[in-house]
């Protein structure tokens, strides 16, 4: 059966350490819920499925999550492409360049226009778009969708979309 | 047959005036390309098949093009629904207030965050989402994605969190 699910933000705001750590035994202590299943940690546990390749399109990333997350993927050995918007990879902020610090290969457009995409393909499989930016203020302040689908006839064109847009930008 | 399509952005430009006179006996005179599919025009097209309702979650909307396609909607009897940024709402070149002017139903958001949906239902039945927002450097400049789905696992979500965010937000 397809997966087609649709979720919502902002996001309530909830412990995600239990995520990146599902068989620790330690309880954590922060200030904030835990056990609560959140839009954000639905998107966290999709992103942390990966387990061959991850091809990410984002127009802004700055969530330190999703940073983990994506870091925590590369050190597995999954195979991941960053394509980003050249403007935005240097903000303040940005977790760019942290995600090349660490050796993970990064590419940012060069066209006039902006790289506005927020869209990762996690294993040539599953695709998460939508209005969302990888950013705090989006997970938490924002009106904001993300789908996430396993549909062929979505992920397909978003693949090759990003092969297409891959070759076109060069190694910066 | 479930309908899934997928629009890559910038988009060719190309003359759209046979889109909205397709009856018209009359040639287009313009300079710009004619006869030629675009993602614009696929866009276009989608937006003015609805024949019942729109209901439009937009956080930029200055597209002359898609401005006109939304009022000729609404002259047909077409029941629409508008809901955008509050701030963006106001910007140059927003066409928020032709929109209001011509009697059309349109609420801001009132959150302290973005509106930052770039979504549509028509009819009940066809979803249109993706990074895109009605604006003309989007459609023409940025690298931007639309999904294009009638599938009801997609769709009804939308409409669902339409419904709660224009309750959501008073009438302006
Ligand atoms: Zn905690
Ligand atoms: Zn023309």
């Amino acid at each position: 059966k397809a997966l087609n699910e649709v979720h919502f933000f902002p996001s309530e705001v909830a412990c995600v350490e239990r995520i990146f750590t599902p068989s620790s035994t330690h309880l954590c202590s922060c200030p904030l819920p835990h056990g609560v299943d959140t839009s954000f940690s639905r998107l966290l546990r999709h992103v942390l499925s990966a387990s061959s390749s991850m091809d990410l399109c984002i127009f802004s990333f700055s969530n330190m999550d999703l940073c983990r997350a994506v870091l925590a993927l590369h050190r597995r050995g999954v195979t991941i492409r960053v394509l980003t918007d050249k403007d935005y990879a240097a903000i303040t902020g940005s977790q760019i360049g942290a995600l090349r610090k660490a050796g993970i290969c990064v590419r940012c457009s060069v066209g006039s226009g902006y790289m506005h995409h927020k869209f990762t393909v996690l294993d040539g499989r599953l695709l998460i778009t939508g209005s969302l930016n990888w950013t705090l203020s989006a997970v938490q302040g924002n009106a904001e969708n993300v789908v996430v689908t396993d549909q062929p006839e979505l992920v397909q064109p978003f693949m090759k979309e990003f092969h297409r847009l891959w070759e076109l930008n060069e190694p910066a």
